[in-house]
């Protein structure tokens, strides 16, 4: 399993719902995420809208992404989430990723 | 088991000298790290210097943190660390890793 880190922003205005709505992630977005090999899968918060996401996959970020977007349900929560990203006019969230390197492991 | 997000911020000007240590950590300080219950732990690191740090723990950050505190050998490593963080006059770096609120989770 590899292991990948990526960070985003949510706009500070936008905290509360951002939140709201990954208290209650659809299940079918859930299912597709597993489908599509996304494993223990969590995401953090800074209280300025600071994302960090950690997950681990068999292959790279770049192809879990891709993955996704074989799935309608992604495209679908990704518009539903495009709104509170503090991204490039109309892009949608999951292009907007930075990945960051791991520089350390401890199993 | 919890899981565990924080960050931290290297100075620029060690981004290099960080990793390199990162490569090499020594096998006393790992050992003393899963003898106090911290596992599956991983750092990623920005291009600016931001550090994100994942780990896994039967308790809280601060009950891994305290307990790491018995480890003679992780006040050798902290003041090893300490020039590379922007952190306020002679903290050590386990002090002031500001941690993350995790809003999701997917096994």
């Amino acid at each position: 399993m590899n292991r990948v880190g990526f960070l985003l922003k949510v706009k500070k205005e936008y905290l509360k719902e951002y939140k709201a709505h990954h208290e209650a992630v659809w299940e079918d977005m859930k299912s597709a995420l597993h489908r599509q090999g996304w494993y223990n899968y969590s995401i953090f918060m800074k209280d300025d809208g600071f994302i960090f996401g950690y997950f681990e996959t068999t292959g790279t970020f770049a192809e879990a992404l891709s993955r996704m977007e074989r799935e309608r349900i992604n495209s679908e929560w990704q518009e539903l989430m495009a709104p509170f990203f503090e991204i490039p006019g109309g892009s949608m969230p999951d292009t907007m990723m930075i990945e960051l390197e791991e520089v350390f492991h401890l199993e």
